[in-house]
């Protein structure tokens, strides 16, 4: 059995290929080039959890990127252990993770959830990998650097490949990343104060598993059966809902906190203010985000927006005539993160509040785009 | 041909009616009990609009609450005139809509646009008639109450039932309605300064062709179809996107703009500082908004939650342990706007921000309900 890219054109959610229909035409050229990156003096590669829905978009960011690689091992649970992987036009199979797994590899991309970085991300770092990490499990640890590779590329700048020395880097949580790229060019003009966001996440921050849920709960609602609630504990077709992370002490969930924590930490700011409000709708891959900023200077929103027109790995989409803003399908695929409505805060004086609004592909940008961003960085 | 009532007995969208199923119940007992609201002492009533998504539940709602009547008139355009209405086990023929329909009506129930509203909105007042009007015509006209009665009902305190005088008073927009619900018993209590809204809002306001659009849609891509966007410029299956309505000069649109303003005359306070990204989900019947407040004096979370527990029209689903908090689906057809997630905003000192989550029927208590609740203040 032969595990599959979870894209347009391998996708197990079949007929979503319409989802990104303008995303289609990269796919496509991606596809059709023979890669070439197997170089002998490029890294060797590791990616853990490869057979999950990041696992498979780093194996396609790896390859849409040339990413150079010396040798590359498909790491997965036992469970998976046997399978094929075909990557590159070349056909690998897939190894049972063990601490052993790691030895020679020189950095290894981790998605497998928290229980298993923690178990396998310091053994890989203590045989010398450097362990680019997509859980929650280390990005507070003060030792770890947090990294968006846009916006604090420096936090990293003392891990270097090839010194022998192995090391942990955390990738930021989703939301925290699509929300920064838009919010940090602005931050470094006019210092953010006070952010207030508000999520509309996609069914793809649970795992390719959710975006199968949230398709076969819309068939079902659509045939008038009771939708089948196995990944979420509520009907998600044509519904939308507080995010299913645990609740904390303070009332916020778990991904809130992280949008609250994370950017602190990112931007070494730990006076900036931030709240959050995350919710789950029924949309495929792509996050979006309302974020209303509040800053220490004036900034009006035509320099905000040459700002962000500026800005890498941004795209302004903001046409007040045609009503053309950001969307999750705009951005599906994509690796840009899209940001629209900039406008001045009516509810703020002193022209220092901004609305904007901003999508991302949760999947690319929001977590193996990101990653391998972080691995380039150390070339 | 007969018009029917947009309820899960006589949905348009078939198949839709597992969208709510926990009002299975209060429908059920809707429809078997035989009303018996026509009475002689009670005002001549006119539904302008009547074949429309609003003017369908203005007439479930008349029903639900057994609201007297000593009769009826079904209006509507010439288009539809000539057909019949069934209401309360009687059979109605629609008449089209003139200048002469309102002779001898108490209370003339509008929702059929601005443009109808602004040409026979005062006709109908100039001829002794009531009107409440659904649409944004007159919401900011001085003159004009904008009302929700459990908000403030002593702005239409000077206009009287069987008085011979004609009046016009405004509903409010729906977004406004299921935020102000929310927001007001805490703005009484730690006066409200600031507010930042978000909105999550369903298909059902921009009318019941929008709810089929989302559903035909929904169909197509999961066909891998081309979707049909009649109703919308673009996808909105699977998507969501910055509400269609009209950008205003400083890059807010219409909707926005109506919860900036409307607050402001509600709550007579042009102090109160609002600011709003107005967003359409891929939802049927139901909004949300997250609402950020900013409070002139302390408030903490538990006496807040005390409060909303005690509002009227306001239903408290704020389970932390369980996950459990409002949604689209749980309030639709549902008469009570829906709060949770009511939690110290950590972004503020000195105890004095809240995060909201809000939810609420956009026909019922965000359109048909409010009006009949407007109505039942005459009496």
């Amino acid at each position: 059995m032969r595990a599959q890219a979870l894209n347009p054109h391998h996708n197990p959610l079949a007929g979503i290929a319409t989802f990104a229909p303008k995303s289609a035409n990269i796919r496509r050229r991606c596809n059709s080039t023979v890669r070439m990156a197997l170089k002998a003096d490029g890294p060797s590669i590791a990616v853990v959890g490869v057979t999950g829905a990041v696992g498979q978009e780093f194996l396609s960011v790896l390859s849409d990127r040339d990413f150079p690689y010396r040798s590359i091992k498909m790491l997965a649970s036992k469970r998976s252990a046997g399978k094929h992987q075909e990557f590159e036009g070349k056909d690998y199979v897939i190894e049972e993770l063990t601490h052993e797994s790691f030895d020679g590899v020189d950095i290894a991309l981790f998605s497998a959830g928290g229980s298993i970085s923690k178990e396998f991300g310091p053994a890989a770092a203590a045989r010398g990998s450097i362990v680019i990490d997509n859980s929650s499990a280390f990005r507070m640890d003060a030792n770890v650097p947090l990294v968006i590779p846009e916006v604090n590329p420096d936090a990293m700048s003392h891990i270097k490949l090839g010194s022998g020395k192995g090391a942990l880097i955390a990738n930021p949580n989703c939301s925290t990343i699509i929300c920064l790229m838009a919010a940090t060019p602005l931050h470094r003009h006019a210092k953010v104060v006070r952010m207030v966001v508000s999520t509309y996440q996609a069914a793809s921050g649970a795992g390719a598993a959710a975006m199968e849920e949230l398709e076969l709960q819309t068939r079902e609602v659509l045939e008038g059966k009771e939708p089948t609630c196995k990944i979420f504990s509520q009907q998600y077709a044509f519904n939308l809902f507080s995010h299913n992370a645990p609740i904390t002490s303070n009332g916020y969930n778990e991904e809130e906190m992280k949008l609250v924590k994370e950017t602190r930490k990112i931007w070494n700011d730990n006076n900036v203010k931030v709240t959050a409000t995350c919710i789950r709708v029924p949309v495929m891959r792509a996050h979006a985000e309302s974020v209303n900023l509040q800053f220490e200077s004036p900034l009006d929103e035509d320099t905000a927006k040459e700002i962000l027109q500026k800005a890498a790995g941004v795209v302004v989409i903001d046409n007040r005539s045609a009503n053309h803003f950001p969307t999750p399908l705009e951005v599906s695929n994509k690796d840009d993160v899209a940001v629209g409505r900039i406008r001045q805060d009516v509810s703020q004086d002193g022209n220092q509040g901004l609305d904007i609004f901003v999508c991302g592909d949760q999947i690319r940008k929001g977590a193996a785009l990101n990653a391998i961003q972080i691995a380039e960085l150390l070339l």
